[in-house]
C-alpha cells in the first residue's frame, strides 16, 4: 500500500457475478477488503453490466450470481456500514461516463490493451469480439473515476486497466481544462494466486478445481482430501516437494502458525510425512476460516429480501456519488444545458 | 413513404448540432418533418452526444449550436405541440441502451459499416478513430429503438444505419426471447441533395458554399448573386446548360411555379437568358420561403429562455418514453433487481 494508515483514500473494487467466489478470491482480495474497509472509503461493485459483455446470452446466470456474490461479501465480513456495496447496472451514470470517455480513446489503443488481448484469446473471440468487450476498459475507467477512486486493488494482469483509466483522466482534464477527474493508483495483491486443487493452473469453475465460499463442509473435505500433491511422493517415507505442491500453497495462505508450518515443510521434504496428514492440517486451518463464513452465509441466505435491501441502499449511496461526478463532467463538457 | 396516411407511426430523426442548418437541410429533411408532424408521432433529436464523438475537443461549438439548431427547428415550423424536440445527452437511458447493445455487435461488424467507413475516410481518422465514433451506429440504434420508432427519414448514405439497428433489434429479441424492440423502416428523402453554391459538391460550412437558415437577407442576396452557373454561358445570347447548374437545382427545389420554371429552362438552353435574371428569380422564390423563417427565427432568438423551456419539456417527454423502453429491456435481460 502506498498510503500511510492516516491517509483516508477512496477505493473501488468489485467482482463479475458469473460464478461463486472461491478461496482464491478470498485470499487474493476479499480478506484484504475486510481489512481496508475501516481505514478507507471503500466501494465494492457487483459488475453485472461488465459480466454481460461476454455473457449477453446468459442473463440468468448473471442475475442469480448477483445475490450469491452479495452473500459471499457479507459472509466474509464486508460490512455495509463501512463498505458501499452496489450493483453496476443500476447506476446509469456509469453508462453515461463510458459514452463520453469512448470519444477520448482510439480503437487501436483499445486493441493494444494487453489484458483485453489476452482475454480475447482465452475466450476464443478472435474475429467476433463483441464491441462491448473491446470497450470494457473504458467502462472500467468510468467505474473508477465515477467514485474518484484513488486506490484500486488489482492483480498484476489488471495493471493495464489502471493505465488506461489514467490516460482517460489526463485527456479529459486537459481537453476540458478542469481538474474534474482523479488519477488512480493500483494496490497490487500481496499474495500470489492460489492454484486449483488439481495443481494444473488457476482455479476455474469449469475445471472443477475450485473450493468455493459457498461449498458445504463435506464438499470442502472431499476436495481437500483429493487434492493434487507431489506426484513423486509415493510412499510416506519418500522425500516430498513443497514448492508447486498446492496443499502447501494453501497452507501458506491459511495457516497462521508459521513455526508449525515450517516444521511440517521440513518433515515433508526429508520424508516421513504422509500427504493425508498434511491435508488434514490444511482442512483444519481452512475450516477454521471457512466454517464461520459458511455459517454467516447461511444466515444471510435465509433472508434474500434483506440482502437486496442492503444492495439497494448501497446502490443509492453509490449513485449519489457517481451523479455528482457526472454533473461535474457534464459541466466541464458544457452539456449541462438545464442547470443554469 | 411506406405507410398510408391513416397509419400513425413513430418517427425519429434529428441533427448533429455542429453548425447552422442550411437550405440543404431544409429541402432534404426539415420541410418534410413539418409535413409529417401532423400525421405521426415525431421525435426530433438534437444529437449533441453524437456530435461529441468527433468533436470531443470542441464542446463549446456543440453547446452553442444546440440553441441555434433549436431556433432553426422552430423557425421552419416544427411545432413543439406536435413534434417532441429533445437533447440527446439529457437522456441517460440512451447511454444505457447503447452499453447493452454494444454486447450484441461485433467489432468487425462495426468496421464493415459502409457509412462509418466513408466518414472515417472523410475525417482522415484512419488509425486514430475514436472508439465512440466507431460505435456510434450502436448509439443510433439506441436512439431509434428507445422511442420504438418505426419510420426513420434518412438519406441513401444512412441506410446501413437502419440495417445495423434492425440487426440489433432482431438479436436482442431473439436472445432475450421477448418482442421488446421494434424494427424501423427508412423513409428515403424524395429530393436529391442540393449542391453548394460553388457547384463543386455538397454544401459544407468550411467551403463557405452554404446558404444557412440564419443568414441575413443581405447575405442570401450576395450568395445567390455570386453563385456558380454554367461556366460556358459567357454571353447572354450563348446557349446555357441547366443540368448541373446549381442555380437551376435550387429553382427546382424552391420554385413551385413549374410552368414558369420550365419556360425559363427552355429559354436558358437556347440562349438569350442571362444568369442575373435567373438568379433574381431564384432570390425571389428563395426569399419567399426564407423571409418568414428568418423573421420567426429572430422572434424566438429574442427569448432563449423560452426556447430552453421548450427543449426541457420536450426532453422530459422523450425521457419518459425512453425510460419505459429501458425498463422493458432491463426486465428482458433480468437486470431489474429492484423492481419486484
Amino acid at each position: 500500500m502506498n498510503n500511510s494508515s492516516t491517509d483516508r483514500s477512496i477505493i473501488l473494487t468489485g467482482d463479475r457475478p458469473t460464478g461463486p467466489l472461491h478461496i482464491g478470491h478470498y485470499v487474493g482480495s476479499l480478506r484484504e477488503r475486510v481489512a481496508l474497509q475501516h481505514q478507507h472509503d471503500q466501494f465494492v461493485m457487483i459488475a453485472d453490466a461488465q459480466a454481460l459483455t461476454d455473457n449477453a446470452e446468459n442473463p440468468e446466470k448473471v442475475r442469480s450470481n448477483v445475490l450469491e456474490v452479495a452473500l459471499d461479501y457479507l459472509a466474509v465480513g464486508l460490512d455495509p456500514e463501512c463498505t458501499t456495496i452496489f450493483i453496476q447496472s443500476q447506476i446509469p451514470e456509469l453508462a453515461e461516463l463510458t459514452m463520453y470517455y469512448l470519444n477520448l480513446v482510439t480503437v487501436s489503443r483499445l486493441q493494444r490493451n494487453p489484458t483485453v488481448k489476452e482475454e480475447i484469446k482465452q475466450r476464443g473471440f478472435e474475429k467476433s469480439i463483441p464491441a462491448g468487450f473491446l470497450t470494457y476498459p473504458v467502462s472500467q475507467a468510468a467505474d473508477i473515476t465515477a467514485f474518484k477512486a484513488t486506490l484500486v486493488p488489482v492483480g498484476e494482469d489488471q495493471l493495464p486497466m489502471i493505465e488506461q483509466t489514467n490516460e482517460i483522466v489526463r485527456s479529459f482534464n486537459r481537453i476540458y481544462m478542469q481538474d474534474v477527474l482523479v488519477e488512480a493508483k493500483a494496490i497490487l495483491s500481496k499474495s500470489s494466486r492460489l492454484p486449483g486443487t488439481d495443481g494444473l493452473g488457476k482455479m476455474s469453475k469449469s475445471l472443477n478445481n475450485v473450493i468455493s465460499l459457498r461449498d458445504s463442509a463435506e464438499d470442502v473435505r472431499k476436495k481437500v482430501m483429493s487434492m493434487y500433491t507431489d506426484p513423486n511422493h509415493l510412499r510416506v517415507e519418500d522425500p516430498g516437494q513443497v514448492e508447486g505442491n498446492p496443499v502447501f500453497s494453501y497452507l501458506d495462505a491459511f495457516d497462521s502458525d508459521q513455526d508449525t508450518l515450517d516444521a511440517m515443510k521440513e518433515h515433508y521434504r526429508r520424508g516421513g510425512l504422509g500427504d493425508m496428514k498434511v491435508k488434514r492440517r490444511l482442512l483444519e486451518v481452512l475450516e477454521a476460516e471457512l466454517g464461520p463464513i459458511r455459517e454467516k452465509r447461511e444466515e444471510f441466505a435465509r433472508d434474500p429480501g434483506q440482502v437486496f435491501d442492503m444492495l439497494r441502499s448501497g446502490t443509492e449511496k453509490a449513485r449519489g456519488v457517481a451523479a455528482q461526478t457526472l454533473d461535474e463532467v457534464k459541466a466541464a463538457m458544457k452539456i449541462n444545458y438545464f442547470n443554469n
